[in-house]
């Protein structure tokens, strides 16, 4: 491509509503334009990029022999009825109405559309297994669409669905999807994660989600530093620490005026955050439910969810807390709360020994309770984030260090959530009808574009790992105008190099070596080669990887081959 | 593909509300799945051929220059209101609010999107001519969809979009556009005219569509026995008939009690049609008209709309061309009307002499009228639908024939319609705001695949033209089970086949021969291998071509270069 045909609609100019360096840079590079809140043009050069994307998830999704399909975007609202998601889901779902008053939703996932597609066409368990995928648009109405396409509302993903008799067979899928979202993202450059993780609103038991690597990215991430454990830490856990074995002390309650938090508590009373138990209020489907965890833990909503099977977790406001213990803020614990109201301690509280709690009443607080002989203890279960430092719980050697990354991909095992809400079944070997068992798996295409960014930049641009570069390599000339040898070693490296599978950019512009420069570093083209005047008289051209700080400068005669030597194989001829 | 990875979901009865033969033999073959009216799943099957259109729309766009964009397919009501389409757009274009209740539609085009996106970025008048496409989910909210893909709600299409700083620069891009359709149309192998059209509701003075040849076709097409013309019925012409000399004779009212057709007045007054001027009453844009065309012409709403600068054209209900008028039905007539009602005669009964009409009361008409002597000629305009066996506008030699098409393509020269409501300006070399000029170019790239059918098929089922095939050839195994020599020998053709570019499908399903076979002329697999044991005893396979109603015999040590001679060079490498 010529640059002189190819508009780059680049910006020096920082937008002032892009708060992350992917999103700065992808309005600045012309990857992308902002139409609405959420909605974003793919410009022709950020579109080069998605289809690189699009391209390597195709063929791996081949490679496992998954068929691709294509849903309809605009979906029934009777599918989303039958399997309980049209009042599950929440404003996130785009709803409308057509022109006969009849309610659809924009899918943000389409486990409905292929399960009715399944049940209706499959006519036998020896068509199974089956594994279907789509790269399609979908919408999600987030409430406040930000980061550009990394949390847009219109955005491309590769969504996977697989229907099984067995668990045997949705597990080998699974496994091929695994390994195939790991050959994904090693071929596009990235560096990644696959950690356990919650399967949320999807549903299903098991889930693993893949990440990118990036200081700015939402998620946490816990991982083992002796052997392979990784959870997010929505779900990771730590080894458990031996209780302390200090001697009971007697129970007494201490008058403490104004302290409210943890940390006034320990001033006031002398104690450590470790001999503290705090006590939160929550709101699990909007029944109140009191918690309990140690002074210095973090509590982490997820875990609670799952520990009082809710589908929404939320912090009570002040006035519900109030309502639900009668206890004013900063002065409940776990003695002497109501009858009936729903508690659960966390291990290592449950572990403490001579611990310090509100005391059910303003002003006072406990010093030295001990569960058994003070207060009956609560259900236990894991309700706190796991920190860093803390021991690997699937192994004596390592601990746990914590890194920060961009959720890409998730996969799940579904089970049979929606084959036995929408009645998909398929008759067995022995005729006994039984539901179909499902997987599903997603990789956020538009949303790696952006990560790979936040992976991968510096203060002149987005530098591309090579499989997603939208051109290969940047042909700059210097004052073409001025010396016909420019022009046409330019335009001859130009054939070699389309000619070779590569796909180069040959920047013609007449415009002055700074701006070209800018440009090609800021839209992160991996390889530069300029053609000067000066150079030539030399018999040289000038190179430079984006990765590096130095330029080189290769003889003419040569160029093909050091080139190839530097650039590796083309995209073209870089399958798997 | 082996068949037994690849589930072919066909069916042998004809579903019921299918009414066109594309509907029926793409829900037979397994090529769409129907989740609701006018919502479709593409299947496996049906998607590959749907990518064939795209992959050869996607290398003829390319090839002219186009580059590929990605907008969003939801679209905000401001840029719809700026071009002033929010409120003229009727019920098609599907509205919808966000959880902010701010109005949105999805898109069932792009005008208004690029064109902001083009006077936002655009800098100078030298960036231009810029030509985009997008390769898109649509919609369109047909209040009833039907003939499956053809009229579907959500719809692939491939739309283009041009801006230019003045008209020869447009003409040039449309001028390219048209070649590319051809191409495009040739490669797929679909026997099809271009020909003028209206250009409705998009905009614009000139336009042609791209017409698919088939007897089932919606549209009409008028062209030329011997030069090119050809027209779209809703806007052909004919060559003028000269009038006839006849000597005029005094007018008359007769008495017609019970005459209230044309065909009544003729045997009443014992004339023929062509001594008949016809009054129609229309409302244009909800304002009524009177047209006065001849007793055998028949009237053409879209010319009406021209004629009368109208955007909605519709006949009038008797009690609104009661009103108008103030003459009951049958008995209207060109003399004595109202004054200020809307009239325009077509230019052929604006030729008459010694006509008849109605009278302008009841059970009367006039005969022996003549225009300026009787009655003022009300202003002329062409009005009526060219019929088969008129001479030809364009020649002094030829004549019309009618042929029926679908509608696949369509381009316009927008001019700058939505640049002026928009304000998308650029400054000229002087220095002068200049509004963008802007063509606009369709392909229905879903409805393409239905229409290759409705022109290619037979009593067994679809007949796909080799570069629209989901697989170039079927390798049917006879009792594989039984003869370890006929599994090994389709196994080879199935990897020399792949070896060769070509991407064949291996019938290894354990059915009986007469189900295998079925399956394959219905899914319109081009070329048919049948390997069995007997053929093999003598050294042959069993060929057949979809088009042919013989075997033919080929041995198998030379069935490499055989099968190349009859199936040409695989899909791989026939890019134009």
């Amino acid at each position: 491509m010529r640059a002189s045909q190819f508009p780059l609609f680049t910006s020096r100019e920082t937008p002032a509503d892009a708060e992350i360096v992917s999103h700065q840079l992808m309005l600045r590079a012309g990857l992308i334009e902002k139409i609405g809140a959420g909605l974003y043009t793919w410009q022709p050069l950020g579109l080069r990029v998605m289809r690189r994307v699009e391209q390597i998830v195709r063929e791996e999704m081949d490679r496992i022999g998954a068929m691709e399909v294509l849903m309809p975007a605009v979906q029934p609202a009777e599918l989303w009825e039958e399997s309980g998601r049209w009042s599950l889901y929440g404003p996130e779902l785009l709803r409308l109405t057509d022109r006969h008053e009849r309610d659809f939703c924009i899918g943000p996932t389409h486990e409905e559309v292929i399960t009715d597609y399944l049940r209706r066409e499959l006519r036998s368990y020896r068509q199974l297994p089956l594994r279907y995928y789509q790269i399609q648009t979908k919408f999600r109405d987030e409430i406040r669409p930000r980061f550009g396409v990394m949390r847009a509302r219109e955005f491309v993903m590769k969504d996977a669905y697989s229907f099984h008799l067995d668990q045997a067979s949705l597990e080998a899928t699974y496994a091929d999807m695994h390994n195939a979202y790991t050959r994904i993202f090693e071929r596009l450059g990235l560096h990644f994660r696959s950690v356990g993780a919650d399967s949320g609103a999807i549903g299903g038991s098991v889930s693993e989600e893949f990440m990118v690597l990036a200081d700015s990215g939402e998620d946490e991430i816990a991982s083992c530093t002796a052997c392979g454990y990784a959870a997010n830490t929505e779900l990771a856990t730590s080894r458990p620490v031996a209780p302390t074995a200090d001697t009971p002390l007697p129970a007494e309650e201490r008058e403490t005026p104004d302290v409210h938090t943890v940390a006034e508590q320990c001033a006031y009373l002398d104690i450590s955050p470790m001999q503290v138990v705090k006590s939160v209020v929550v709101m699990a489907d909007e029944t109140p439910a009191v918690l309990f965890i140690a002074g210095d833990d973090e509590l982490n909503l997820v875990k609670v969810a799952h520990a009082l099977d809710a589908e929404d977790v939320r912090l009570a406001e002040p006035d519900e807390a109030l309502a639900a213990t009668g206890v004013p803020r900063g002065f409940i614990g776990p003695k002497g709360l109501p009858e009936g109201l729903t508690q659960r301690v966390d291990h290592r509280a449950a572990a403490l020994v001579n611990f310090s709690s509100g005391a059910g009443r303003a002003d006072w607080h406990w010093i030295n309770l001990n569960w058994d002989r003070d207060l009956p203890l609560p259900p236990c279960a894991d309700l706190r984030t796991a920190a860093a430092g803390e021991g690997c719980p699937c192994c004596d050697e390592g601990h746990l260090v914590i890194d920060r990354g961009i959720e890409v991909g998730h996969i799940f095992q579904l089970g049979t959530k929606y084959s036995e809400s929408m009645d998909a079944r398929v008759l067995d070997e022995d005729g006994h009808k039984q539901p179909l068992i499902m997987g599903c798996y997603g990789i956020g295409v538009s949303r790696v574009v952006a990560a790979a960014i936040e992976q991968n930049h510096d203060d002149q641009g987005i530098i591309w790992p090579a499989p997603l570069a939208p051109f290969d390599v940047a042909i700059v000339t210097i004052g073409a105008d001025r010396s016909p040898d420019v022009a046409e070693t330019a335009e001859r490296l130009y054939s070699e190099l389309r000619a070779a599978g590569y796909d180069p950019l040959l920047d013609d512009r007449d415009a002055r070596p700074g701006v070209k420069f800018a440009d090609i570093e800021l839209i992160g083209i991996p390889h530069r080669l300029v053609v000067g005047a000066r150079g030539l008289e030399n018999g040289a051209v000038e190179y430079r990887d984006r990765t590096q700080p130095e330029n080189e400068q290769l003889p003419v005669a040569d160029l093909p081959q050091a080139l190839g030597e530097r650039m590796g194989s083309p995209a073209s001829s870089r399958a798997g």
